[in-house]
């Protein structure tokens, strides 16, 4: 199959309070590389398997949470194309401020969905300089450190008028949905969104409050190294909020916690193989406690209401 | 990012000698489902984590190796566009008699590479009766037995001409290339082609003789699995050719036997999340040993002549 | 080192309410062989990786829990020092029918401990029928079924006295002690008990009402085995009680739900390699939360009071 | 069951060659900690989950191999018992200098085994500083390093006479013998002996030349740490003998390498838990190939030949 428009989830902005101690979780804890700070004091950080400049920028304030994320589009052409489905769709867009807001990165837009989060469209970024060996390559550079995160993997936003969100993340981003669950009564609660094989890109549940975030979600290998990102969850006494478990929605194995500033981090694996040709999988609000937590088949109601 | 024109490599169709004795190695061995028999009395089998109608088809005669491979496309108009790509690149096309050759499938088209290899295109192919769930979903219907085959995943084709076998997976298919193989004048040996996230759908080993194969690749889900595999291939006196061991290229987890009438099979899993904007990966032919089997470091001859 | 005395807790007879349905469970789901039924009723079954004719014995009545619990013991002439050394210690003794209460059994003595619980002993075992292979042996005869459980692990025993219980099980069984848990007050409040390099081959928690069992524990052999369990718990909608999770207390990990007649299981695996020189490991009561939830590091009070 | 006598195989002395280089991959790549060094330059090294002072020890010369292994006692009083059993079965015994060539350990006998081997006991040993955690504890103090040997397991000894070295095993040490493989002649060709729960402590292979070591085997705890062992061989182009593999005797998975001085190296996890009741496994001579590469069936003459 081609790939045409935008390629994955690629770039997240958080808010977070300690800088220090936060930024030693996500550099000694996650496992990430730091690749160098903003002139105004935010830190970039990247994954062992990421050949993007970065993916993972902190800014420090004081109240946790999203300022924004970002999905890479294929060229330089496309970005265009998309900067202007989006106009077209009917959410303003304006242009960031390139390299100094974001080192490594090129022409950058913006745009605010209607659940409040501020998405960003970019095409071209430099390599970063410690990226996966491309001649004869080894499997790493240096063997993955801490939970062994392999790649920023997926975010789940929670905000007002989710159909719209999912019809813009299909009509403007291209984008399909395998999984969604509605309410007795046909509206949307919550939807699994992707642009490729993984089951999503990323998930919309439906809020009132606009522009919040549930977790950021990081890949990992294996179960054995959900295991041992638990493991480290408890040496390290860090706020464990769920798992290890399966969520049935997706298939993922999956734990869940709090990093110190308060953002809600999944460390995930698995997941099926997602094809746009595969039936959507569709979930009754009274099953959505077994679609997330698959072995207790009960909804944990701190789950789905705590988000930052 | 969003899909256009091929999906994956979703059928395939193998000759066998001892088609009892075979098939019994494909259901109860491997964990293929038999969907039915053609009235010419060839096998249809499927993997318990796939959707459509069959994927494998076993034809018995007097001589093992591939009959043909077969790509799904996306939408029926999709399908008509890829043909006339073809016939420009210069293959002939002519449509395969339908649902008497291939039950539950519709239209499909084939054509022969320049490589020997006879490839089949199709869009439109009714859901197996058995396939994954759809509503509130169980993660399967029911487990996964033998070697727990998730899916049919890619081949290995040898033939000459596989430069041009590139271009036209490029050019017509839409796919992208993550790895190559030159040999030191700069000529291709081999080549891993994709048109997803999976590192390869299909791979080509430039070879003097056209239309043999080296091996189908079924996916598995953890390397637990590929032991359990070996495990099985140890019980039932299965001929072990390489494994259990990694490929730096694709970096996927890896065994490789025979099944009895002689094909080779590798059971396979992880492998890196592919993109088609990541740097492609090229290795030397001296290195190719250290590619191939990474932690002897060594190129095990028979492994690249002994082909069906 | 040397092995004398008891070898392993080898016997374990459960009373059930279901026959048909709880039967079901420890075949399919478990992955239990019956092994043959009494003539009185009650099925024997066993793991198949255990030599012995038999080691859970189920006998259904209108109330769940224990029966008695089994020890084996290396050679005739030991089971009769054994026997004194009991008396000695202050337990009445007195033989079991031998062959007609437990075919494939040669002779049995029995008592009961301060905690209400009855301790059979025993030396002289049939091997099963379809034991694992001695001569130039397989792995297995067939893949392990359902849960995969190799062998009868442990239990953990509720009852008052286990102070005099823990050095019953030292003097007279001439077992060790690798971890326990003391209230404020210096009193023993669990107390996790081993005759080899296992963690634990019994555990008692100090509890006002004797004879009560809170889980009989199996042994799997890996975290994806336990992962197994877990989707087995899902699919067939057993009830999970805790898991997957690790204890920090023997580093186990585990799961654990109930069968069909309300006896909680556990589906173990790891856990360190015991020895007798190693330090004793000691938990505080205020401590014991994270001693058995490695991950949340918070007790769960069900885990505590609901016992059979 | 009850420990007397040995207790385990707790310390070797190896000769390497290169010593900065090899001491670099003891603790560096297979993950030991230098405990500290002996006035005459020896390095002495443990596995992060033994609570002995040290448990390898690396002395530089000229000739890899063997210097001595040594079995821990459990108790000063059955030190001396089993002294006199060695000079009864007729081998000579002499006390090691205390404290000077063993810091940490207190009283040492030495003698020779009739295949050509220096064997150490000893029963009085120092806490390493850096034991593993007693008080509410943690399941490491920090996370375990490279291939993460959790401990000294076992070796492989080849030498003349095992037959009496088996017996002395079981008459000395009061092991046991779990698995044997006899010529067609019936003569012993190797033997497999433990003293607990362990497949082996120690194995013997029939050799005309004296004092010879075929491996030297640290424990991993899961196939997924021998998998990450054999990346750290590729990625630090170690020298790969075999593997990853599963023997069927003992049932371990495995792979074996050299360290940089010509040591031969095995990590190794699973097998299973042995029992002293359990019938003798018998391999034939002609069924070696598949007890040692479960796998492929097939012997591989290098892994017999090869020792230092």
């Amino acid at each position: 199959m081609a790939f045409h428009g935008t390629i994955r989830p690629g770039l997240i902005q958080l808010r977070v309070l300690d800088l220090d101690k936060t930024l030693d979780f996500y550099k000694n804890i996650l496992g990430l590389d730091e690749v160098g700070r903003t002139s105004d004091g935010r830190v970039m950080l990247k994954c062992y398997d990421e050949f993007d400049h970065h993916s993972v920028v902190l800014r420090k304030t004081d109240k946790a949470g999203l300022d924004y994320v970002g999905f890479k589009v294929i060229s330089a052409a496309e970005l265009e194309a998309i900067k202007d489905k989006v106009t077209k769709f009917g959410y303003k867009v304006s242009e960031v401020a390139p390299n100094t807001e974001q080192p490594g990165f090129g022409k950058q837009y913006k745009f605010t969905l209607c659940t409040g989060h501020e998405f960003h469209i970019y095409s071209d970024v430099e390599l970063a300089s410690d990226h996966p060996q491309i001649k004869n390559p080894d499997i790493w550079n240096k063997p993955p450190r801490g939970m062994r995160a392999v790649r920023l993997d997926h975010f789940l936003l929670y905000g007002p008028g989710i159909e719209e969100a999912e019809r813009f993340m299909k009509e403007v981003f291209d984008m399909y949905v395998p999984e969604i669950c509605n309410t007795p009564d046909g509206k949307r609660l919550a939807t699994w969104i992707t642009g490729n094989n993984k089951p999503h890109d990323l998930a919309f549940v439906e809020y009132p409050k606009p522009n919040t975030i549930h977790h950021i979600g990081f890949y990992l290998q294996t179960w054995e190294d959900i295991l041992h990102a638990a493991d480290l969850i408890a040496v390290n006494h860090l706020k464990l909020d769920i798992g290890p478990t399966r969520h049935a929605i997706t298939r993922g194995l999956t734990i869940y916690f709090w990093e110190p500033s308060g953002n809600r981090i999944e460390t995930y694996c698995g997941g099926y193989t997602a094809y746009p040709d595969s039936p959507q999988r569709v979930w009754e609000a009274s099953q959505l406690g077994r679609g997330l937590f698959y072995f207790s088949g009960e909804m944990i109601p701190s789950f789905l209401e705590i988000v930052t």
